[in-house]
């Protein structure tokens, strides 16, 4: 493998773009193209970018002299594009979820399992440099051995209703982050507790899902898990960990566009508002996450967020909602 | 009644000594008497206040000096108490819980219920001035409808396993406080869901209870509840809520004994240990409860933290324990 | 010395009343007697506390019964009560100034010098628990040596003009509180320099005075310590310590009525303002001057803050204004 | 004048370096070339950025593809490179300080006031995030009047003796960003009172200089503003504001390379150190300081750190100096 590797990204959408910009500044990668199903969509990142726009996805896969595709396109895609940019020896970073359907994702894993390129899943939170210091330090022994974890996730604003109801639901579309965040804080997931409601948006309950969860995990090792989450959030995007050990505890918090804080005669030391979305408050996670892929790329090193990661944060999405439908906890089998 | 209340303190242990103490020097009460099983922890109380040591129950109650009396013996003895004192026609204020038994609550609910006097349940952490202002705040509409609550209660270290064997389990000794600060924040409880965990002391486990939980409740209104608990805590009583709603977010936070903070080569901004256990942190709010019982006890009001109060909580409780013994979820029927 | 205090209170202004709800409280004290030049003042507070009101000074000074006075009253009575209190036998707590003018401060230091009893001045910032906690931690080497400090005190809202003019000026006044500080922080001191300015209000300067102030100052040790000041705060009273050491920095902040925070769509993490004024902010402080004052009296152990310390933070404040007036610094001689 | 500027680096060392590879990677420049007087120091910045190594000044300076230059070289040949530079028709962006004298500084403002190009001085705090809103707040009147400014500066650990010895001083190599600051808040000052300190490492004492500094300064709008300066920090590098004004106050603060808290049985709270130095803590600020000079050079427009405020730092940092020989405060005249 070239050191600069070549790469093209499908999709351009938000988070496409964002993407395709942050390789096209990356001294290890060279964006060669850009494909999206609008061609419209993708030229307008090929003339911000200026490189090229593929005519389709054939072109791209076909193109010796890419190493590596980025997927951002609709989920609905992404496991016909896993297998064949795999098959064309192509290596993979896809975008979250592999697909709403266990199912379809197992065949996918089936599929590409003989294939030897790098496959990636874009859970950037977890290259987040503060979660990931969390996450190094608990593993050096800071607060001894971990007991709980809460782990708040709520969005600034609900999606549009056409969204919500191709979206395969919060758990499989917001809550995802969360379920892989809490095995990358306390392993394999054993028991799902998830309690729902629609107290932001009705149109999200017509739509047959809910804006407000609140969920309990239990770990194979035996720590406990409470996530919470909403799909609206009046001061920003909210995302903090707080995990409990033996022997102390460790934070990780919002992060703020300044360190400024006012003081009034209503109030004293208010920060500014928390970052307003995920590509603000993950821009440096979403540059880790490149750069990781890369060097998984170069090295042969098995990513961080393997597709079996993505695998099991579904398999988890999917229990609780099972145990949204039915009430009652679920447990889950030993991942094979 | 007097504007000067005349009480004595039943129950001589470290909160029924921290009542006399309290009592002593309040400006609205004249602490008469104080009593205990054990005559030398009356007469301790007795010589450190300079109040008479009672040589029994029968002895205050039958004293027509005493306007009120404070229960601070042993829980299975508050249902005796309570309705002794209030035939005795005794103000009555009695540490949390009533009893751990729900039909004998229930009992003297029944016993109780034609007598005139106050009665009121020692939930002092609804007289935090902290916590207390928060629900005022939530009251006055500053972050609009309630729709999550985060509420972390967490003992800075386990208690002996005699203890445990008597307690009634965690979710009826120590959880029950929770509990009625999720009523306090949200209103009536419709569903509980219970998960427990021994993480922290083995003796627990073998005594037949649990040390570490994590619960969610629902309200009759809508909102969810998470409740984490833990029977240690590296860095002293933690003790916090955070309340969540469509308009933004209320936080109330540990405190400490002073405001200094430690800036080194190896961190910055560090803080003072919390306070370490409830005599500490809940000082001001113990003193906010008795100024409370006694205007309740001249002016005839309905205490904050009535009877009624005490008996859902240890609904709650028991729901909780029937959910962690199913592991299912609990519905609450409405309370009567 | 009986191990309970009998003691009187002379003046009942609004720190003299709060002194004596703080002595009628106290275990270690009995408040025998209150008085005030204007005997409306001493007759509500007596009747506040139960306490007798004196007819005069001469009625406190000859009553055999009382051990010690608390001078309350206004600067230009100090010396003359200092003076025959000590020569009746009584121990003194006088609030700070002990007078506006050094040669009277000297005169009564050589009246009281061969005198037994104790003389305390009221610099009730060495209590605060937060200030000292910050000193013993210094003392203990936790930052190593003391190289630089900042003290900021603002106050609320300026004083009426009619005040500003009696006041001696603002460093003799306000700052002079500061100036101990600094002696409490960093012992001795050996250069003034100090700026000041009329940015408050104009009816300030009009009365001759300063409203806002800016000082550094040499302590003999070498260590430097900048004071800055202000008559007006919007966010209410402003009392904190910076120490900056070899070692790394201690800081000691403001005191506010509750631990809530609130986050909108307009802030995040904003405390309650600070508490308003000194009353409330140094209650603690006050309790534990009160209580060293006792300690002292019974014991015939040295006040921590000695009439020598008064004479000290005098010097300081004379110096300041000099500099103030020349615009240039003033070297103190080493005291005698 | 293009929209992406060719330009080159003169001074290939530590800032000069970082200073190209924020301009290797802007969109708006395109780096042509780098230049040091060691070829080796050219060499090494050549390779890792992939761009040519000039052999001398008169290369890049008769280079006419090269429309601008960066001055990274000793502060000693600064003044002949802007002259030449700026007679080249070269816009300029020169590191602070423009010189240590302040007679060469005049003679270089003589020599290039008819030349039309973009000269601008590298005063990157300007740039801040922190800092910069922080006067757009100010300027927006959150605060009212600003009435006295605190200006907190203090590097990790002091500079080689050699280093110290070329400075110009403390006041002149590391203050005069303080003094830029200070100027950036309250406008031109009108009086300097400096006061410094051997206190960290007797060695600069003995090169004759300080390496603790406490300073107040006056603006000629009347505002006082203090700095206090030390050259090493045992936390990390420390550089705060705090601007307190007529209706409340503004912080902004350090920065932390996480937002990581940890709670522990000795401490609570307690955050990650500051970053250590002015590379990494300033890092925003310096591809923010590059992209305004891109945008002046592009437009025309006057740096908002211009020529002109080179002169007036250096000329404050000059008056402090005087200030610290005479022990007597300075006044400054109006600036010309």
């Amino acid at each position: 493998m070239p050191s600069v590797i070549p790469i093209a990204v499908l999709g351009c959408g938000r988070i496409g773009r964002m993407h395709a910009r942050v390789l096209a500044r990356h001294p290890g990668a060279h964006l060669v193209a850009v494909y999206d199903l609008i061609p419209e969509a993708a030229a307008e990142t090929s003339r911000e970018l200026g490189v090229r726009a593929a005519a389709g996805v054939a072109e791209v896969l076909g193109d010796n002299s890419i190493a590596a595709v980025l997927i951002a396109t609709p989920t609905s895609t992404h496991v016909d594009l896993i297998i064949a940019a795999a098959r064309a020896g192509k290596a993979v970073l896809c975008e979250k979820p592999i697909d709403l359907d266990i199912a379809r994702v197992l065949e996918c894993e089936a599929a590409i399992r003989d294939l030897s390129g790098t496959v990636m899943i874009g859970f950037n939170r977890r290259f987040d440099p503060s979660f990931r210091a969390l996450r190094e330090r608990l593993q050096a022994g800071e607060i001894g051995r971990v007991e709980q974890v809460i782990i708040t996730s709520r969005d600034p604003s609900p999606p549009p209703a056409t969204y919500v109801a191709a979206s395969g639901g919060l758990f499989r579309d917001m809550t995802i982050h969360d379920f892989d965040m809490a095995r990358f804080l306390v392993g394999d997931i054993a028991e799902v507790h998830a309690i729902g409601a629609v107290l932001v948006d009705p149109g999200i309950g017509e739509a047959g899902d809910i804006d407000s969860a609140m969920i309990i995990l239990r770990s194979r090792a035996g720590a406990l898990v409470h996530i919470n989450n909403s799909r609206r959030c009046a001061y920003g995007y909210d995302q903090r960990l707080e995990v409990f050990g033996s022997g102390g505890m460790l934070l990780a918090g919002n992060r703020h566009a300044t360190t400024v804080q006012s003081f009034g005669s209503n109030h004293t030391g208010a920060a500014d508002v928390v970052l307003p979305f995920f590509i603000e408050r993950y821009a440096e996670a979403y540059s880790a996450e490149i750069a990781h892929f890369l060097d998984c790329v170069s090295s042969g090193a098995t990513p961080m967020t393997s597709f079996a990661d993505g695998v099991e944060a579904l398999r988890i999405a999917d229990a609780a909602q099972e145990s949204l439908r039915t009430g009652i906890p679920v447990h889950l089998d030993k991942c094979t």
